[in-house]
């Protein structure tokens, strides 16, 4: 239980933990320290999970909460990109369903003369993960060694992969325990998990795209203007200009949830095509993290266009083993879902849509778990749209055929058929910086 | 991080902890898992130490608290002591400095018809403990066998012992991760602790000695009451006849505070003798025992008198290898603390006195260390004695020398010597049941 033994400790665990849990604000100095010592095991993980239930309860003031993250940078390595001959810029998402917008954008706003190094994680739950979702391209691999991604940002422009272990080591443990120990949804520990992981990336802009709505770790807009403010003013604390927009996630971005349907939707407006909101919300975040790196000037809507982002795609895609012009695994079994009426399809719930692309083999349970290539939901119609009962609304794509049932018990109460058109909820609902 | 595998699992631990963590309260069938998980490993450790933190938080309900308590007693065994040919009757004290009560306390109880299966504990921190005492006696063993316990307890009528790995076994478990993870002070937590373990040693009946004071573990009479109060109700929830005093620790008890010091003064007490207030509290604990043991006509005053507790507390000692006769072992050095003015001694603080024995050697600072039979310390006036200055007021006794000046450190602010008399503390504050 105890450990840490044959080095002297500055503070005691127990003293940190129960000034915390007293309401009370903990030093620079405890903060450093606590979190040095549980990176190195002195503060053994049953004591950082009171801690972290006394966080979740009395919360961190400000200060306390910026020292948090800058201790969590510190537990690894911090990035340096001065090497780029252009600006680092980047981006990142608080996950939803549906959410390809980084595949697109990446090699977008390298196209429009920024650097984006998007270290990325694997989904786990309803919401997929990017790397997930790029593995589904044959021969393309995650993981880059540190001189290749220096060679492929300062080259092509664009990096999207698994983020080295060195990089908030302090995060790396803490995220695994909270996830274990319900006290993942606090938003002082949410907000400086995703800081410190992407400050120690080394860009000196960050745009954020904090979701908002059923398939979004935030379901209300007043916790994720808390999130998103909180995140700007620890981006402003450790000198990276951060923005952050508020966006929907009320229902799936797009038209696909799932590994290769995503890639593919991702290359349509790549190609000048492609869903409206993607296309909406790929080039509103390009512009802000243009705007943000210096490059106000650029117009990705034109890079878009002319194919110059594709050309960045598929040197991107290349340059980890990928073959951008390899067939992407579709699955063996499909199934459609019918319209339940005729009228106006007035609700496609993204936690639903999100559940089922999950349980047809999209995402994991558990982080050993592998995906699906194939897997997941194509969305024939969106809310908004005349629909005739009987008519298909969504396929559902999977490899075995015994798991469209549990997809489809997640789908019930997820669709709504009514009279009328829904009112249309902008996309972007607020922006924060 | 995760455990369990290989068994499929009532509930999922997470939805536990967030269920307190949220305010709710657990069902039953919640209780008994979490219980029964955290005992069998399948709730790691970090779990429970963030359920322990919500719970902290959050409180238990009565139904709760009882369901919580019964599962930890259940995580073992429970003694059956119906073999016995007189009523059983056990006695608890919350800890304090200079409670040696439980030492006179078991022997004259007996003497007087009852049995006594008195299982205690050693001291960690500025409270001594039990055993801890009674090892000073030479030869003298705290763990016996079942059979040894069942004969000792109906031929002797009073067994001090260990208690045995298979008493409340969940208990033992959670009691060591709070001690780690500042979950300690909590009533819930606390009340189902020693209840868990007094009710599953078999008793009928119990009295309770909830210490109030800076000595103590409840400072204030409003928390000491309500913990009381929480410990009543469990015990009558359980068919555990069950009374409380609350009991003042703003001074030490009787004269003495260490092992054989203490052991000594109980000799003292048996022999007719001793300070007035551990005579008091003795006796006033055993008429409660007596009278919930049925057996309210005994009179415990006549056997101090006519030295009947005396013999039980011989045949006790003897019974687990101890001489009753054999001196008890003193220590290597001396030092007396002076009266700091002339006039009365208004203040001698318990918590000042237990720090300064546990610093002499008395205490361990962690469970592994050993103690000394010999350190502690020896009060040569008690608060309302007229004193010189100059004069000695405390006695401190170590075996190594180099510890009086951390024992000195911890008693400059404990002692006060002023113009009047102080007001007179009851020894008994209260009583519940």
């Amino acid at each position: 239980m105890s450990a840490g033994a044959g080095r002297t400790e500055l503070f005691s665990a127990v003293d940190v933990i129960r000034a915390k849990r007293d309401g009370g604000e903990l030093s620079d100095e405890q903060i450093d320290w606590v979190i040095d010592a549980y990176t190195r095991g002195a503060v053994a993980e049953e004591q950082m999970a009171a801690l972290a239930m006394a966080v979740f309860w009395r919360g961190l003031a400000p200060r306390e909460l910026s020292r948090w993250t800058d201790a969590m940078i510190r537990s690894g390595e911090r990035l340096d990109l001065s090497f780029l001959s252009r600006p680092a810029v980047d981006k990142h998402s608080t996950g939803g369903v549906g959410d390809k917008i980084t595949l697109p954008l990446a090699p977008l706003v390298a196209a429009c003369g920024a650097a984006v190094p998007q270290l990325s994680g694997r989904g786990l739950g309803h919401t997929g993960g990017t790397l997930d979702k790029l593995e589904s391209i044959p021969g393309w691999r995650a993981s880059v060694s540190n001189t290749e991604f220096r060679r492929q940002l300062e080259e092509v422009g664009a990096v999207i992969c698994a983020a080295g272990a060195d990089l908030a080591p302090a995060d790396r443990k803490l995220y695994a325990l909270r996830d274990v120990t319900g006290t993942v949804d606090s938003i002082p520990l949410i907000a400086s998990s995703i800081m410190s992981k992407k400050i120690a990336e080394g860009s000196a802009a960050l745009v954020l795209d904090v979701k908002v709505g059923s398939g979004a770790f935030m379901p209300d807009l007043n916790s994720a203007r808390e999130l998103a403010e909180t995140m700007v003013r620890l981006g402003g604390d450790a000198g990276v200009r951060t923005v952050a927009l508020l966006t929907d996630m009320s229902t799936p971005l797009g038209r696909t949830a799932g590994n290769g349907l995503e890639v593919a939707e991702a290359v349509e407006v790549l190609a000048g095509g492609g869903p409206a909101d993607v296309v909406e919300l790929t080039l509103t975040l390009a512009r802000e993290m243009l705007a943000a790196a210096g490059r106000e000037d650029a117009d990705p809507a034109d890079a878009l266009r002319d194919g110059r982002a594709m050309d960045v795609w598929r040197r991107m895609i290349r340059a980890q083993g990928g073959d951008p012009d390899a067939a992407l695994p579709a699955s063996k079994e499909r199934h459609d879902v019918a319209a339940p009426a005729t009228g106006v399809l007035t609700r496609l719930d993204a936690l639903a849509v999100g559940v089922a692309a999950w349980r047809l083999g999209a995402g994991r349970a558990r982080k050993e778990d592998g995906v699906s290539a194939g897997a997941g939901v194509r969305l024939l119609a969106r809310p908004g749209d005349r629909v005739t009962a009987g008519q298909p609304l969504l396929e559902l794509h999977a490899d075995d055929p015994a798991r469209f049932r549990a997809a489809l018990a997640a789908l019930t109460d997820g669709i709504e058929v009514g009279p009328a058109p829904p009112a249309r909820r902008p996309l972007v609902l607020d922006r924060i910086g």
